[in-house]
């Protein structure tokens, strides 16, 4: 980035700021093992890191049953997202609105002006069947997050597999992000991974950032059972991307069993304690599966409680979403705790009256 | 990379290699205020890191003398040759023969079939003035490297400026890659940055990779003073690109004050020694101005080199170029002694003779 309006959650360097709510990352952060493997891999930086993340997929596949080669990683996740959208540059996308906006900043930069389905504020923003009937055989792209960010809702399982079904059906592309669902309540969290078929037109997107805390050193992954895919994305990369330290970051978090269930359970504790605390301060908190809350309330809520050094995530500048629309991550008690109280400061007055 | 043929040097994953000669790095490796960057980045990996590189950008704009806004960061400088062709996908663009070959992949990739200028090989692969009538206003880019890779020759600096000059006049876009030439011996290291005006039609790399021992981080940059095409880049990228790890790595190569100095003398020292006892063994070494050496051998002696676990890089698949060349790095006396020792061995039998 050199000038262009940053979008994103986070941007903790332009804001003086003590509790980042922005960003939805595992509230207990890295795991030590983690931090360890940047710290080994620091001894040898001169080496350029193995191209094709050699160790990295071999464990993965065995973690997830997937072969190798149909595994590619990359620097974070994001940038499979743009890597995908200039490998493929469909003639029509389709997203849903609100979803995450690189998808279409990615579609843009390949030549590509993608059209909205809206997800209705009034059905809490869950994607409906409508879905199926615009998807036709033009639709060379159809893009969707489980759970959606930033409303945090699942796709209900049998609508996933009426739109998979659909997709095959027409010939087209379905990337799904599921780099949330690790930590996604586990009664909702289903990921396509186990219905995919070889050649399948499907690319799954997936993320250490958020699980193992790890989104300043980079690591995403792809899932993939179409090789023609995979193969134009490579030819249009660097051989190096991801970075040594990301590599061996991966690894260790591979080794860190009960990681992200510990998170979890921890999520499934504060979620409904959260959620009743600000609808109790009169905000419109919509029930979310992930790790991160939607809700909506004053305009200026944001600004006050950057004003305290709270950074929550405006979602004005998601297509389909207005001022007043925020996001938060989930994090640990006393960190929530903390939200609330700032919250009911801005809203109530210093002393919650 | 999932499955593509590795087409560089350093793949020290796949091969028992006690001495790499195949990638161009500070015979020196990283300094150790930089490993200790990397350390200290290790204890808050959950953040993510700062989109704009703001601290990074500001103090190379200091350093360089260019205004921040010129300035692009990326995740080592491989990285920029795929923005850079994706951002300006050319109709028509020239490069060298031999040159490096991210080059024309990352063309070809954005749908763009290069011709090629050949560097005579009985020139010694010098960049000769019949360039010049080969930029057309036809012709939407001219990529060089300066000094070449494989060859490690400086383009002339009168014939640069003409270049230049002829780029300005049919609005050709000139990339000149100069990531070796804080390793180039001085008095052939000419950067085009202190010739470059507003608005000029020219992007010029950078890499920490190879300075300050660093290709493991990933750490390269781009100066370019059309903001157009920054903006472009931009768009067409993810925010987080440069990871946290690499950009605090940056800040603390930025201070360490006479490291390339320190690498440029020993390889000023080692490099006519190499070349003088690479040609007594009857190798056809090439006079080079940069860190790595280019020669030409019998065919088997990459793979007989390696059977000894001593990489180096063949060059057969450059266009322009042949089995039986090879480049490889100018490193420290003892692994310069060591390099020689093996190819006197393989060339002479074990003892020499």
């Amino acid at each position: 980035m050199v000038f262009e309006e940053y979008a994103h959650g986070g941007d903790i360097y332009r804001n003086r700021v003590r509790l980042d709510f922005s960003a939805n990352v595992n509230p207990y952060g890295t795991p030590k093992p983690v931090r360890d493997a940047v710290v080994a891999a620091a001894r040898s930086l001169e080496a350029y890191p193995d191209p094709y993340c050699g160790r990295l997929r071999a464990k993965l596949s065995e973690r997830l049953g997937v072969a190798a080669e149909e595994l590619i990683c990359s620097n974070g996740a994001a940038e499979l997202i743009y890597q995908f959208a200039a490998a493929l540059r469909p003639q029509q996308a389709l997203l849903t609105a609100p979803s995450f906006s690189d998808y279409e900043a990615a579609l843009r930069a390949a030549g590509c002006e993608p059209s909205f389905f809206p997800l209705p504020r009034e059905e809490g923003f869950l994607l409906t069947e409508g879905i199926l009937e615009r998807i036709t055989p033009e639709t060379g792209l159809l893009m969707l997050t489980n759970p959606n960010n930033p409303t945090g809702r699942c796709i209900l399982w049998k609508l996933l597999l009426r739109i998979l079904e659909r997709c095959r059906q027409t010939g087209t592309w379905l990337f799904l992000d599921e780099c949330f669902l690790e930590l996604t309540d586990e009664d909702s969290a289903y990921t396509l991974l186990d219905v995919l078929r070889e050649g399948d037109r499907v690319f799954l997107l997936r993320a250490f950032t958020k699980t193992y805390g790890m989104a300043g050193v980079r690591l995403g992954y792809g899932i993939c059972r179409n090789k023609e895919l995979l193969s134009r994305i490579c030819a249009a990369s660097q051989s190096w991307n991801v970075s040594a330290p990301a590599q061996a970051a991966g690894l260790a978090a591979l080794e860190c069993t009960g990681w992200e269930e510990k998170a979890r359970a921890l999520i499934g504790r504060e979620k409904p304690r959260v959620a009743r605390a600000l609808s109790a301060l009169g905000l419109a908190v919509l029930p979310g599966d992930a790790n991160f809350l939607f809700f909506s309330g004053p305009e200026e809520l944001g600004r006050q409680l950057l004003e305290r050094g709270v950074l929550i995530r405006s979602c004005a500048n998601y297509c389909g979403l207005r001022a007043g629309d925020y996001r938060i991550a989930v994090r640990t008690r006393r960190e929530n705790d903390l939200l609330i109280e700032a919250i009911t400061e801005v809203l109530h007055g210093r002393d919650g009256h």
